[in-house]
């Protein structure tokens, strides 16, 4: 047997999002439509943890995650959303995106607080190659500007 | 510009997942509770494609499903389910485990028909190093038995 938490109806048939966290999403899409970083704070939580793919390590803070964002759609071309799911109080957001000549698949899990501000961001991609070479040049950027 | 898919109310605030798809979910929740992997196959279309963490790779059809289910639950501990995300047709259910000594964070990305049946799993996970133990122990135990 594997222990798993409790499901309940409410994992099956889960909320929709509340009104501040619809209106943040939609204002996050509108950021990245537009690359427009300099707006990325105003939907951060003071305590927003960002989990990257490639590591187990989480990144604290406003000016940690925007220039992270800066540097990883620098890496990733040809970047596009595809479908939503969501919870009461989040969204998984799934994209692809090109890093170099290979094409890469991911999510961002997305928690906001009741105020609409995201608390975690965590994101997942696969292939494990592609995931790597995006680290490896994140990495190289964000070193040499930091 | 980044080039996105129309974003619509519909991906902002996502139905509710049909009653086939909500049966199912919980059917599958029942089935890796109690590695119960004989009655996979009911739940998949026979054109299933899943869509594993560590390459580009598809792999196709019921059999190969559960064959790879049966492996990497065999590889992975301590797997436990947490936040459901929904959207009318599917699930993203997060997940965390073990590989070896390495904590793994993951999600299985489900779509289903109209019937309940899953005609898409696709599974990311992180971090990239935990993803490649994963794979490459899998592969060598599914080498052993094909």
């Amino acid at each position: 047997m594997i222990e798993t938490d409790s499901i309940t109806m409410a994992d099956i048939e889960p909320a929709r999002p509340h009104a501040a966290a619809q209106a943040a999403i939609q204002e996050w899409h509108r950021i990245v439509a537009a690359l427009d970083w300099d707006r990325v704070p105003d939907l951060l939580a003071d305590c927003i943890v960002y989990r990257n793919p490639a590591t187990i390590d989480s990144h604290h803070g406003k000016a940690t995650m925007v220039a992270i964002m800066r540097t990883v759609f620098g890496v990733m071309q040809d970047f596009k959303y595809h479908r939503h799911f969501a919870r009461g109080t989040g969204y998984v957001l799934e994209f692809s995106a090109r890093v170099g000549d290979a094409g890469v698949f991911g999510v961002d899990l997305v928690e906001f607080d009741e105020h609409g501000k995201i608390i975690d961001f965590m994101v997942m991609m696969r292939p494990a190659s592609a995931v790597l070479a995006l680290a490896a040049e994140a990495g190289k950027r964000m070193g040499a500007t930091s």
